[in-house]
């Protein structure tokens, strides 16, 4: 029994390159849905600009977070995949990290905060997964998870700063640029950067000429912060409704990433996520959480910018819970 | 200029077969969205069967409607189409004759009850048409609109009783069954019956096996009862959330296609339509209006007898006021 974890993370010697993200596409085919790309003529006239939608709130436990799980569980080894896997999430990596290890015949153990949303916590329980509760404000919950895998001689599946979480990730941009063509913009939530940094590598050699962005809370604007100082800014655990996107920081592996190729990162504010939130309800009966709001919010603050123009957005999840659902619509 | 309206309706004297669905699907073959068929581990688990659905409330326009309309008014000869559509409808098939009107440059009237839900209003409004209001329960709005589109010359497109609306709706159930291969049984929502009878024309020819159940609100069971006894019931305007079915009794196209081929006709409760309503929600990040979940309700309600089966489940709709749909879902 090893005394140290078989830690995944993080190897920053594997920097992840386009062609990790092709090799990751045809690991995943028939695992992962081919989510949907759904358009909405009243949204486009609203916008001035034809807009595509990458439904990841349907894909697999309701989020992007599937690819880039199962990328990286189906690589590990027979010791590895005996001795099982460990996470740390504010949820739908949870779920992502539990459904892969169900699906491989793994054991997982999920390290989740106190106050995760109640359906998130249900879903990654239904998965069959063992779940370890922390307080996000005074714990560190990545040492919670290294602690608990050393322990028990797991693998740290972290939930964005691993090459080939992140070349999981860059599967749905992949999807996206094959289904749709020719892109002008690429609007993508941003939280640790999983997803923005997969984007980024799918995109920058597929269409180079398409202007991806990151998408932020306002009130955790690590990102932004860090690209206009040029070093990783960590912040407080933000405020906000977009649960997925309470990270404290970029990731060593996603942030030269992200410096390198992204257009910008904005930030929204949660009202404009609620917009959107609603918009997406009315006129693409999608339900779809915080969080997933973000790339339409950005895109909908840069409408001016985008006029007659094709813009693809990332819709990153569906997770939410029902109750906190029905509050948020129902506040007009 | 005409004293008749050019009536489409009810004109039995053409009865549509499973061909007439056929040369529908090629018609409308790159204007209606080829919709996704989802499914859901969770539910699957829940119910202990394989259920697919196929997600109108994607379509354009939000609802099944579109295929029917589009199907009726692309076949209109160019007199007609220079002197324009009339319609009467609860909300859906107003906006799909609205949209499929404007795709083809020709005029629409839509006649709608005061009643019908803001959301419905402002979407036939958005695309074009020519809104008459009337009072649902003392106004007859068969004559209403009747008498309008003999007044300026308009063909009137019946919701439902139309051999040509009647195929085209089918079409969601061919593609359905394109697409999944072999079903045990199909749950479709029931209204007036095109939705029902289309689906029925579809899949009697191509999987004569499966057997397909319309599902009516408790409510409004004409069509049961119409079943039961052999010949069609009237009843009066039913109280229930599901305003797509709030007709008052089968026609006398859809009825013959029904009693011919229909398993049966099961009647849902809005209980159970809120319950599916907030599955949808949180199991398939989908808005389905309460007429739309019909389908998935009268599954449920038979799950004992579907163990193990397969099983397709129509989703007819997404078009639902947000307040209303906050209030239903927040009520638990």
């Amino acid at each position: 029994m090893p005394t140290q974890p078989l830690r995944a993370e993080p190897d920053t010697s594997t920097v992840p390159v386009h062609d990790d993200v092709v090799r990751a596409a045809r690991r995943l085919r028939g695992i992962v849905h081919r989510t949907p790309v759904l358009t909405s003529q009243r949204i486009d006239a609203a916008c001035g600009a034809k807009l595509f939608f990458k439904c990841e709130n349907l894909q697999r436990a309701g989020a992007f977070k599937f690819r880039g799980a199962y990328n990286a569980l189906v690589q590990l080894g027979a010791e590895q995949r005996r001795a099982g896997v460990a996470a740390y999430s504010s949820g739908n990596h949870a779920q992502a990290v539990a459904l892969a290890a169900q699906l491989l015949g793994i054991s997982a153990t999920i390290v989740m905060p106190h106050d995760a949303p109640a359906i998130k916590l249900a879903a990654t329980a239904g998965y069959g997964a063992t779940i370890v509760r922390y307080d996000r404000v005074t714990e560190d919950r990545a040492a919670i998870c290294q602690m608990l895998a050393a322990r028990q001689g797991r693998t740290v599946i972290p939930p964005f700063d691993h090459p080939e979480v992140i070349a999981g990730q860059g599967t749905a941009a992949l999807e996206l640029l094959e289904d749709v063509g020719m892109l002008d913009a690429l609007f993508v939530p941003l939280g640790g950067g999983g997803l923005l940094s997969g984007c980024l590598l799918a995109t920058e050699a597929m269409q180079p000429g398409c202007r991806v962005y990151g998408v932020e809370p306002a009130a955790g604007n690590d990102g932004q912060q860090s690209l206009r100082r040029g070093e990783l800014v960590r912040i407080a655990v933000p405020p906000t409704i977009a649960d997925g996107a309470q990270t404290q920081q970029l990731g060593q592996l996603t942030f030269p990433i992200i410096q390198r190729a992204v257009a910008d990162i904005l930030a929204v504010s949660d009202a404009q996520l609620v917009t959107a939130m609603r918009e997406f309800a009315a006129c693409m009966k999608l339900v779809v959480e915080p969080t997933g709001c973000l790339g339409a919010a950005g895109a909908q603050s840069m409408c001016g910018a985008l006029q007659g123009r094709r813009v693809g957005v990332m819709v990153s999840g569906g997770n939410v819970d029902i109750a906190q659902y029905a509050q948020l619509l129902g506040h007009a």
